[in-house]
Order: structure tokens, then sequence, then C-alpha cells
């Protein structure tokens, strides 16, 4: 379909709504490739992800929540990495030329980008099963990005947000979610309210950019929560070559998470659900009130869930009682 | 399939033989984000291309081929914009964790990988219907790389190689082309020999890098023969605002091309085949002696093929007849 893909690429995705000019972009999409510049104290970032239509969202989801959900979850990886957004790629397999959809999709694109400054700059269409490809690139201070391999012991974790609200948002869509740990919210009690904020959440998750940028220079690591604290945590750690104690009463719940489940299973949505897209940082214990500070500047609700230590286990401590091994097990996903 | 995921990415990717260190990677696969620098005398170019199993490639290939060519066609579009290469990322879905089908497909993209110093720095691997996203990244001349916009009228055009080679190629896979244009070579006049050829051009295209980085400073304009010389010249027209006449005659074609296909059938192959990964260049008349001695330095065969003109049209000679219109149908992939 090579004419059609010109013809799709043209009409839709070189359009000023999600390819406007930006800083940086020398060239942007509809040559072999897109030119940027990079200033000499920058260095990039670059991250990609790929979502399949079935797996990674429904394929009856409107295009619009799938194209703001798709960017805005590629910009978070951008945040644990204390990065600027600067531009992003596009390679798209679709079944056909389905032109309201590529509408949808681009107009969600866009308000991502738009928010972000993060204008697309290249990509590919193809004829194929539903798939997205996204990378977007952004900048950090040269030889500065935050990694996940910079946690010390004795350094303070934090989280922003509240966790477990992708467990419950797939829930309530009925999709199965299979974290190895029963989980089954009072679908009944969710309001129309309730369901939306938990959409809201789902497809419009808020990379936590400003966040990050702001607390570059106190952080020692950073991820970002997209497969569940336990298995993101576990990165840090093996990374870093350390071990933490997560504190459980500490971690923080939205109250319709509180309201509809159990206390174990807010803590097994928050471990294993994934899909929330907040960051989990280590600084300091030193930098701990500045850190606060500087979320509190933001309006942005932070917790301290634990600490790390120069251990190699990811511990849980329940209540008052002995730190029990976290199991590393992950999101897995729509489908077995 | 979150865990398998990182197995997998662990187990075959992030290793020696593809995701070597290089001079500009910070910090390779493994992360949120890969990091690279850029000298301040250098922009970025990237380029991301979307491989459907089926469409793209045949379900069947051996995954070393679908490897090596993957990351081949895609520095290709580095070579069109005379771009060093500088790393990839790959977006990889596919039906369940085929270790087999992995070793063998990083071990072709191993071997492009090495030969063009371009390491895997990051990607995403997920469960889904077989789909390739590979980004390259390459360096060019702060505000110097070739595109398509610079042809000017009286610009000599040039091709790289041969051409057609693509659509015969497949043709002898028994691969149902469809250009348009009735191409029956006699592939029972096909040897071994000549199939190994052909095999090796389609699946080891030979990326002009060398050729472009070495005549960056003559080159108008570039392009990489992807889709067919007619549909990519159309191109470079477009964005050059520009017409140009080309002679069929001088086209340059592989002896067993001539030997299996008429005439005519070339020249439906070179013009709409694709598949070729040659380059399409523009530079002024006064630089053609020079390119022609930078081709020959390097063993490389290059063809004047014809000349831009202050038109807006694609016109092909045929003998001494007069220029007629060529359409800019391009090729239609594996399926309809």
């Amino acid at each position: 379909m090579s004419q059609t893909e010109f013809q799709l690429i043209n009409d839709y995705f070189r359009h000023d709504s999600v390819a406007f000019a930006r800083d940086g972009v020398e060239l942007g999409i509809g040559d072999d490739a897109a030119v940027i510049s990079v200033p000499e104290t920058r260095s990039l970032c670059m991250s990609m992800d790929m979502l399949v239509e079935g797996v990674h969202f429904p394929a009856a989801a409107d295009p619009f929540l799938v194209g703001q959900r798709a960017l805005a979850v590629n910009i978070s990886d951008l945040a644990a990495m204390a990065a600027e957004p600067l531009c992003f790629t596009l390679g798209l397999a679709m079944p056909g030329a389905d032109r309201a959809w590529l509408e949808k999709f681009r107009d969600g694109l866009s308000i991502v980008a738009r928010q972000y400054n993060c204008p697309l700059v290249g990509g590919d269409t193809v004829a194929g099963p539903g798939t997205i490809a996204i990378q977007v690139q952004g900048l950090t201070g040269r030889g500065q990005s935050v990694t996940r391999s910079g946690a010390r012991p004795g350094d303070a974790i934090y989280v922003t947000g509240t966790l477990g609200n992708g467990a419950l948002a797939l829930a309530a869509q009925n999709i199965d979610v299979q974290f190895g740990a029963a989980f089954e919210p009072e679908k009944a009690a969710l309001s129309a309210a309730d369901i939306d904020w938990l959409n809201s959440r789902f497809y419009s998750p808020e990379p936590r950019v400003r966040f990050a940028l702001d607390a570059r220079h106190l952080l020692h690591s950073a991820i970002d929560i997209s497969d569940g604290l336990a298995g993101d945590i576990a990165h840090v750690l093996a990374a870093s070559q350390c071990g933490a104690i997560i504190e459980a009463d500490l971690l923080p719940y939205a109250p319709v998470l509180r309201r509809v489940a159990e206390p174990a299973e807010c803590l097994a949505a928050a471990l294993y659900g994934g899909d929330d897209y907040e960051l989990c940082v280590t600084v300091a214990e030193a930098s701990a009130v500045e850190l606060e500070r500087i979320a509190g500047d933001l309006s942005l609700s932070l917790t301290r869930i634990g600490t790390i230590n120069s251990g190699r286990e990811l511990l849980l401590r329940q209540g008052s009682g002995k730190p029990e091994p976290v199991q590393h097990q992950s999101y897995s996903h729509f489908q077995a």
C-alpha cells in the first residue's frame, strides 16, 4: 500500500496539529529521515514502546484515547530520565486506511504533543495488524541523565501520585488482569464519576516531566511505574546493586481504590498491577525535605514509601511485622 | 508477557554482538531510555521503518536474513541523508518467545550493526503479530544533511548500482509483485547462482553510506530507491519543485535481469519494482566528473540516467522518442 502509505502520512500526520515546528527540529516529517540538533551542553535520550491492539489496548478503544495514551506513556519514560521532551517518531501498522480512526488517533497524539512541546518528526505507516511504535526523544544535561543504577544505601524511596489505579481502571473495563493475586474490586460500587476518573488516569496518564526536571539535581535514581511497583523497583535494585524495604502501610492509594478493594487487594494492585505511570525516585535522606518542597510547589502528591539498603532483596514490611521478600511478578497485559 | 519481555531482551538483545559500546553512546540498552551525545558540529538524523511479517517479509523467511535486511534498509535511509550511522533501536512484536528465531534474527542484525558501527541501544519487545520497528540514528554535519528538496534545474541525476533486482528477487521467490506492469521474467532461465545473487541483493542490500559520505559536499539531493525509481524521483521533484527527464536507455540493469526479462519488463522493474536500496542523487553538471571519480574510487557502479529541469513533471524518453510522462505508481508490497 505504498501510495496509500504516503497519502496517509501526508493527509493525516504531516499536519500542524501534531507535526508542528519546534526549536531543535531542523527537518521534520517527509524526508528520508528527520534531523534534529542537540545543544552542546545536552545529551539526547531516546525511548521506544510498542503497543499492540488487543494486547496493550482493546481493539474497540477510542482512537483518540489510544493516541493520547501511547504518546503519554512514552513521555513518562523521558520523565524517568529527567529529560525534557523534544520530538517523537511514529510507526503505525493498520489493516486498512481507516481515515476516521487515523484522524482521531492523530488528535489524541496532538493533545499530548502540544502539551509537552514534543512534535511528530517522522515515521512509517504500513499495512498490517494494528501495532503502534513510538519513539520519543528528549534532552538532558550532558552526562546528567537520571538512570536506574544510581540508588544508594540509605536513599529515601518516593513515589508520585497514587498507585493501583491502572489495575482498577482495567478491572472497571472488565479486562481480565492477571497478576497472580486475587483482585476482585467491588465494581458495583463504582459511580460513573469514579469510572470517568479511572479512565482518565488510564488513557491520559500525566507524565511527571515537570517534577523530574525540577528535582533532577536531587535524584539518585528514577523509574516510571509501568509494570507494577515490585517489578519496577526490582529493576532499580538490580541496576544499582542494592536492596530496599518498602513499608506497605505507606503506599498511597486513591480514595476510590480504598473504597472498592480490601487492603490486601490495594497492595497487590500497587505492587503488581502496573499501568500507573507514576515516578519512583530515590534521593539521599538529606534531600528529602527539598524533594517534598518541589512536589509541594507543583501541588503533586509525593509519598515516601521506603528506604534503599545495602542488601540485594526487595523486602516488604506490613504493619510492624518482619520484612518479607516481595515476588517480582509483573503485569501480564490483557492476555495470558 | 512482561517478565518474558525483559527475559528476552536480557538474553538476546543485551548482547555484545549487537549492543556493543561505541563513541557517542553514553547509555545503551536496559534503562528507561538510551542516552547519546551529539558533537556540537553535528546534527542527528533519525529514520524509522515498520516491517510486517507476511507483508514486508515472508513468514517463513530465514530470521537471520530478516534481521540483516531490516537494519540494512534503515541504514539506507541514513545514506540518503549522507549521515553516518550511530545507533539503532528495535521494537519487536512476536507471537511467542521463539528463542531460535530471536537468536538468528539478532545475529542478522549484528552483522550489519558491526559493519556500520551502529549498535542497538534500546527498544521494546512485546507479544503480538510479527512486526519489526527499527529506528536508526545517524550523524551529519550541522545543517548539512542532504535532503529530497535540494534538486535544481540542470542537475545531473545519477543512480548507484543496478535497478530492478528487487523485483526479480521477489519474482524468483514466487512472490506476486504487483506494480501495474506485466513483469513475467523467464524464471526457468535463472541458475542457482543467479538466485543466490538475487537473494543476496534482496536480503543483504548494501546501503551506500560510504559513497554518500564521500560525495556529500557535491550532492544537491538524495533519496534511496525503496519504492521504485519513478515514485522515489517523484518525491524529489515534489520536494524540490522541479521536473526531470529520465533516459530509459541509460537505466542500469544487472546482466541476469537483461537475460530473463524483455527490455520493457526491465524498465517496469526499475521504475515500479522497488526494494533496490540504491541511491538516486542529483549534482550540478559541473560536479559530475568528481562524483564519478568518487564512485570509481569505491569501485561502485554509478550511472547518469537523466537531468533535472524547471518543469514539474517526471518524463521518460525511450530511444530518440518524445519524452512522455511517467506514472508515479509505486511498489505494492507482497499483498494487494
